[in-house]
């Protein structure tokens, strides 16, 4: 796999740490979980089955588990000799708390001068608000990502879901997976560092783009695209159908598709400008038509004659859509104890070597035997660590 | 830097893909973009100053440019030849487009064995779905993401910003940087493909994970938290502020800062779950406090009591915070013939090999010499197919 031999020690937890380490392990790094005596707070988050979070067997697959508590300097010595035989090193304590459990800089470099050592942080390792406590909805708020989301008459809204610890981690990945090759090759070590802020200020994208340039930032519309039209949410019949129409060549065909192809001559209409200009009336035309149908007729009808659309499903429809079982997007995984877990499948699809689940998520501190032997612990060694509480 | 001498060969157009090839750029890349006669249409979209898109300078920076006629087959022969001598190609044509141009999966082996192809589109592949036109927009609807975003009582909501474009685009790069170093040591190439849809049902994250185990997905809620209280956006007496309250030590903290320490041991109040059950009691009641004072009061307050808040920024405020600038979240890049044009900065932050902005986003056609000298045409070739009109 694409990333086979590449050892990660993984002290992350919750969130945006585990999901970076699930994706190297997707692409089959080699990741041990270092979880505190509690174990991870996930692993008691989340819909329980079979004494199994299934929250947590998503976020923790391909991933070996060892409990330490770094409290103790024993337990430190351990993560010692695991830093010294690994190539990557994840966290996502807050700034300046590894250095406090006595692994600063100075210490990994000397422990292991190739390690990549990335930190997953809230702000930034630097800055007036780098001590602050950090929230996947705090990030959402500062970045400005929230003041684009939500209706034109409401108020910014973060999303429903936990973007920016998501987004944080797939930086990451991405930043771990780029610089560890080099650094084995070189014998140079890298630090990595990504904020949940910075992610999302990432994502400002156009927004960023149009306020830089002009000073002014496209205003929150709820479903409305600032320079596209029609554009939104429509009923059907029987539910709602999501239409999209960047440009002209796109309202022709819909125009044609709706039996309406004279809307696509009538200047109130033939041009984007024109359309966004007059967005409620041909929102309303449209909105007329597509009202009289179902869902699935437009869906079918509109597709076929390429105008992008499709139904605005529930997690539930989506988790069981034809495309997404074709695409294999929901997995079900023996975990030995807890039944079939069914989990979330792999966006990322290599051919050749595809990503899989090689092992389902740890039991708390599961590999620890196996995990310290490779380290160079003896039997004797192992008995005294567990004797001692270490483990 | 950690992808320097990874050739890229770029035929993305737009968003999803650009974001990728950006990301691979940044990180030291050598991308080469090839835009049709008419360029990428986003050298027309957003605000424009000094002739330049600055929208299309932000998301092609680190990046060399070639313009080529694929309609014509002189042009497909010196894509061959770019293939040939490159690393990555990565696309995000509808599938069955790339075959169509003649590089189908055997003529880019037959080119390249240790090629890296990365297809980027809306659905995947393959499925009932392959051949629909794709939006970023679609894939929020048809994800089940929009039926998590909004609030409980209002539409499910797309996000503002074209999350699922920028989610694609991060993916796809992680998996090229991953696959790459393997398939450049081994000589085998390898075929990656990120879906818009795939990669934003990925986000479903824990919604997915309770969905699956219990066949009932958590609710839209707005900025409420399913199962954690109080969490949204309060009104201060000049703004508004954005309050995470996890768990129970977090609360207690909360209602000490407040000056109602009592709180936390109300019954109706103490535990999470009661304060879920109460949430609009406690919403009152941590909102009535909230409000007497401004957002900057509560922020340092707050903040020194270890309670994860912050401000609502709009995108301005967002780009002049305080630790965004710190952070170098926006860069001031030389144009040369536009000025200096503000874009976003980097949300990885490697130490010894930082990404930076080696070149600005190239005008149409700008390094077709240097690119095709490379590739090892002669100087009279060159001119013959710029006399052709290939380039």
């Amino acid at each position: 796999m694409p990333l086979s031999g590449l050892r990660v020690i993984d002290l992350t937890r919750v969130l945006s740490g585990p999901f970076c380490t699930m994706l190297l392990g997707d692409l089959g790094a080699d990741v041990v979980k270092i979880e505190p005596p509690e174990g991870d707070s996930v692993r008691r988050q989340g819909a329980v089955r079979d004494g199994l979070s299934w929250y947590f067997a998503a976020f923790n697959r391909n991933k070996r588990a060892l409990r330490l508590d770094l409290k103790r300097p024993e337990a430190c010595d351990v993560l010692a000799r695991l830093i010294a035989g690994a190539d990557v090193l994840v966290e996502n304590f807050r700034p300046g708390v590894l250095a406090r459990l006595g692994f600063d800089a100075d210490r990994l470099r000397a422990l292991h001068p190739s390690l990549v050592v990335c930190s997953i942080n809230g702000f930034g390792g630097t800055g007036p608000y780098r001590d602050r406590p950090a929230f996947d909805f705090i990030a959402q708020a500062l970045s400005g990502f929230m003041s684009m989301n939500g209706m034109a008459d409401g108020p910014p809204l973060r999303s429903g879901l936990p973007v920016s610890d998501l987004i944080a981690g797939l930086y990451a990945a991405l930043a771990i997976a780029a610089a560890a090759p080099r650094a084995r090759a070189s014998g140079q070590g890298e630090r990595i560092e990504v904020s949940l802020t910075n992610a999302m200020a990432s994502f400002l994208s156009y927004a960023a783009a149009n306020y830089l340039a002009t000073g002014t930032a496209p205003a929150r519309g709820g479903n409305d695209h600032p320079i596209a039209a029609p554009y939104g949410v429509f009923p059907t019949r029987d539910g709602e159908l999501a239409l999209a129409i960047p440009d002209d060549a796109f309202f022709a065909r819909l125009a044609a598709a709706l039996g309406a192809p004279a809307l696509a001559r009538d200047p109130l209409y033939a041009t984007n400008a024109a359309r966004v200009a007059n967005r409620a009336r041909i929102n309303a035309i449209v909105g007329g038509r597509l009202a009289g149908e179902t869902t699935a007729h437009w869906v079918t009808l509109l597709n076929a004659a390429g105008v992008p659309c499709g139904p605005v499903a529930t997690v539930a429809e989506a988790l069981s859509d034809p495309q997404l079982m074709a695409q294999e997007m929901v997995l079900d995984v023996p975990h030995p104890g807890h039944g079939t877990v069914r989990m979330l499948g792999f966006p990322m699809k290599l051919e050749r070597h595809p990503c899989r689940v090689r092992r389902p998520a740890p039991e708390p501190g599961e590999h620890a035997e196996e995990i310290l032997a490779e380290a160079g612990y003896t039997p004797d060694e192992r008995t005294a660590l567990r004797a001692a509480g270490v483990l």
